[in-house]
C-alpha cells in the first residue's frame, strides 16, 4: 500500500511517497520558492539507495496547485514513474502543526478538521495557513483518496496538567488557551516507539529522555510511554537555544527591550525567533559552521557552543530529576542529535561522575541505523537513533485509514 | 562595634542593629506607609529572644527623614533606647538591589557610587531609587557615619560568561546590558558560607544547591564557593513560580498576550509581576493559604502546589547536572524553605530512587537553627539553614570599613 506524506509551508511543499509493506521511501522532493518568478522542484527516485536519482525542475508555479501537477507528473512519468496513476496512492498524510487543545491525535480531514486547522493559525500563523492549503490542494489534485492530519503537538498534549500549565492568570488558559503544547510531537512519538523497540521493552514501561536537536530544538522527558514534559511551550520558541530562537529567557526582558529599543509586539516576536540563538549570539546558525569558527579561535561561537550544550545539559537534569533518576535512556536524534559528535559530547561531559558514560571512540565514528554510544557499564544507556518523521506520519495515516 | 542595616522601599524602610562582637540583634524594625496619612512604626527590641519588647508608633512621616528621625529617637530612648547616641553607630549596610555590571561587591558609598546606582533605576525601578534614598537619607541624618552598599546582584555577579548570557543578539548585551544577573544575592552568598562552616568544609571546595524559597524565590549552583548558575535573570521574574511571579514561560506568549488583551509593556510586565504565579494560579499568594485550601479539596490550589513542587524539583535537577552530581549538599532556606515541610517533601518526593532520603520525620518537626533533614545514608545530606540577610550585609559593612 502507497501513502503519500505532504509538509506543506507558505512557499514551499515537501513530499515523500512510501510503499508501507516495506516502508521503503519510492521517492520523496522539495518544491521551492512557489509564488515567486523561478520556483524550483528537486525529486529523489528511490532516495538514500544506491539507484537515487535526483531529478531538478525548473518553472514558475503560481500557487501550490501548480507545483503538486508537476510532481504527480513525475509521480506517474512513463519513464521516470514510480506509479502508473494516481489512484494507487491509498491515503495522504499532512502534517499539520497546530490543533489547539480540540484535535491532536491523527484524523481524518473534514471540514470540521479544516475548522479547526484555519481556527488555529492564531497559534501557529507561519504554519497552520500554509498546511490548511497543502490539504486543500490534495483535495482537488487527488480527488477520493482520504486525507489524514496527523499534529505536531500529539505528543505534547499528553503531558498532565501540572507540566502544561504556565503560572499565569488562569483566565489566560480559559480565554485564549494559553498553555504548553509541545512541537516536534511526530519526532518525539517516532522515537519513543524506536527506543522502546530498541531496548526490547514495552513502550507502556518506556522512561526516557528524547533530545531532538535540529535547526529547531527540543528535548521530551517520556514516562510510561507518554510525554511527561516537554521544553517547546505556547510555541516553538521555549527551551533550547536553537538556530536562531533564544529559547527561555526572563520573560521580564521583553517588554524592557520593546520600551528601550520602541518595538511592537510583532518585531519583538521576529527578534526572539529570527535574529537569535546561535546566530545573536556569533552570527551563524548552522553547527557546522560554528565549529568551524570554534577551530579558527572565534570567541563568539566558543560562546555560542557552550551556551547552546549548557541548555541541552540543564534539560537533561530537569527530566532526569522529573523521571526519579529512573532512566532507561537518553536518546540523542535530528541534524545536530545524530551527526553532531562535539555537541554531544559537550553535553555528557563531566557526568560519568553519575556514571552515565560515553563511548568516545563510538561516538566519534559515522554509523547509520540507532546505536549504543555509552559504554558497557553505563548506568544509563545513551543513544542515537535516526528520527522519521515522515514514517510516522505514514504510519498513523495508515492506521487512521484501518487499512 | 554596632552596625546598623538599612533596607529602603518607596515607602517603608526595615532597619536592624547589631552589636557585632556577638552578632546579637540590638533592636529591628519596620517603618510602613510612608508618604501616606498614616504611617506606621513597628519597632522591636532584643527580637526573637525573652527579653523580646515590641514598640507600635503610628504618626504621618511625610518622607522616609521623618521616619528614620524616630527610628533614631527610639534607639537613643532614655528608657527603652539601645544606644546613648547615635555616633556610637560605626558603620550603615544599605541593601542595594542593583548595580549591573558597574558594581556589585560591597562598596564604601561615595558619589560615584551613588551615580551608578541612579543609572541602574533602569534596571531595577522600583527597588534603586528607593535605595538611593535610604542612602541619602543617613548620610543627613547620621553624619560622620560611613554608607555601605551590599548589592544584591553581588553573588549572581560571579557567574562565568556562559550562564549570565542570554542567546539573543548581542548587541543587546552591549547596547542595554541585558543579561543574567541574579538576585537573593545576599541570602545565597550567606547560605553558601553557612552551608561550608555546618559541613565543616573550606567554602573554596563546596559544591551545593540553594533553594531560597519565599514571597520571592530562587536557586543558585554554587561551584567551588562561587555562584555557577542562578535562576533569576536581568530582573527578578525569571525562573521558580513564586506568590504572584509566573516565573520562567515561553516568551513568545508576551508578545502574543499583548496583542490579543491589547496590553502595553508596561501592563504586561504588571501581570507577570503582580497578578500571576501562586495568586494567578489559585488566588492566593500565601503558601499557608494554599495548603488550607488543598485540604479543603481546592483543586487550583492543589495544581498551583505541584507546579510550584516541580519547578523547583526541575532546577535542582539542573544544578545537579551541572555539577556532574557531584554535590555536598542540598540546602532550603528562606520563609518557605525553612518552614514548609510539605513543599520541602514534595520537592524531593521520589528522589530516594537516586538516594537523596529525606527523614520524614526531621522534616515535619520543627526547630531552630542549621540542621540536617536527611537520612544518615542519603548520598546528599539535604539541610535547612535558616537565611540572615542583615546579618551578611553588616558583616559585609565591617569587612568595608576594615574594622
Amino acid at each position: 500500500m502507497k501513502i503519500l506524506v505532504i509538509n506543506a509551508g507558505s512557499s514551499s511543499c515537501k513530499y515523500q511517497l512510501l510503499e508501507m509493506d516495506t516502508h521503503a521511501v519510492l521517492c520523496s522532493g522539495l518544491a521551492e520558492r512557489i509564488g515567486q518568478d523561478e520556483g524550483r522542484l528537486t525529486h529523489k527516485i528511490a532516495p538514500d539507495t544506491d539507484k537515487e536519482e535526483k531529478i531538478i525542475r525548473t518553472a514558475h508555479f503560481p500557487t501550490h496547485v501548480q507545483a503538486m501537477e508537476l510532481v504527480i507528473s513525475l509521480l506517474t512519468d512513463a519513464e521516470k514513474g514510480v506509479i502508473k496513476d494516481k489512484s494507487e496512492i491509498a491515503g495522504i498524510g499532512h502534517r499539520v502543526l497546530h490543533g489547539g487543545e480540540a484535535v491532536s491525535d491523527p484524523v481524518l480531514v473534514d471540514e470540521r478538521v479544516k475548522e479547526i486547522v484555519r481556527e488555529c493559525s492564531v497559534l501557529g500563523p507561519l504554519h497552520n495557513p500554509a498546511n490548511l492549503m497543502g490539504i486543500e490542494v490534495a483535495e482537488k489534485l487527488f480527488p477520493g483518496v482520504p486525507n489524514v492530519g496527523v499534529f505536531d503537538t500529539e505528543f505534547g498534549m499528553g503531558m498532565p496538567q501540572e507540566a502544561f500549565m504556565y503560572a499565569l492568570p488562569y483566565e489566560l488558559y480559559e480565554d485564549l488557551r494559553i498553555r504548553r503544547y509541545g512541537f516536534h510531537g511526530t519526532s518525539h512519538k517516532y522515537i519513543a516507539g524506536a527506543t522502546a523497540k530498541y531496548l526490547g521493552k514495552p513502550l507502556n514501561e518506556l522512561r526516557s529522555i528524547t533530545m531532538h536537536l535540529g535547526n529547531g530544538s527540543s528535548m521530551s522527558c517520556v514516562k510510561n510511554g507518554k510525554c511527561f514534559d516537554t521544553s517547546m511551550g505556547l510555541t516553538p520558541l521555549e527551551g533550547l537555544i536553537m538556530g536562531t530562537r533564544c529559547g527561555s529567557i526572563d520573560p521580564a526582558i521583553v517588554p524592557f527591550v520593546m520600551d528601550k529599543k520602541g518595538l511592537t509586539p510583532e518585531q519583538v516576536d521576529t527578534l526572539m525567533n529570527k535574529k537569535s540563538g546561535l546566530l545573536g549570539l556569533c552570527g551563524y546558525t548552522d553547527m557546522r559552521d560554528v565549529h568551524a569558527e570554534v577551530e579558527k579561535g572565534n570567541d563568539r561561537a566558543a560562546l555560542a557552543l557552550k551556551m547552546l550544550a549548557r541548555s541541552i545539559k540543564k534539560t537533561l537534569g530537569s527530566y532526569y530529576f522529573l523521571l526519579d533518576g529512573n532512566v532507561d535512556a537518553l536518546v540523542f536524534t535530528a541534524g545536530i542529535g545524530e551527526n553532531d559528535d562535539i555537541v554531544r559530547a559537550e553535553v555528557c561531559a563531566g557526568l560519568e561522575h553519575m556514571g552515565i558514560k560515553i563511548d568516545a571512540k563510538e561516538n566519534s565514528t559515522r554509523k547509520p541505523g540507532a546505536r549504543t554510544i555509552s559504554t558497557p557499564d553505563s548506568t544509563v544507556p545513551v543513544l542515537i537513533i535516526p528520527t522519521n518523521e515522515e514514517l510516522q506520519i505514514a504510519m498513523a495515516t495508515v492506521e487512521v485509514l484501518g487499512k
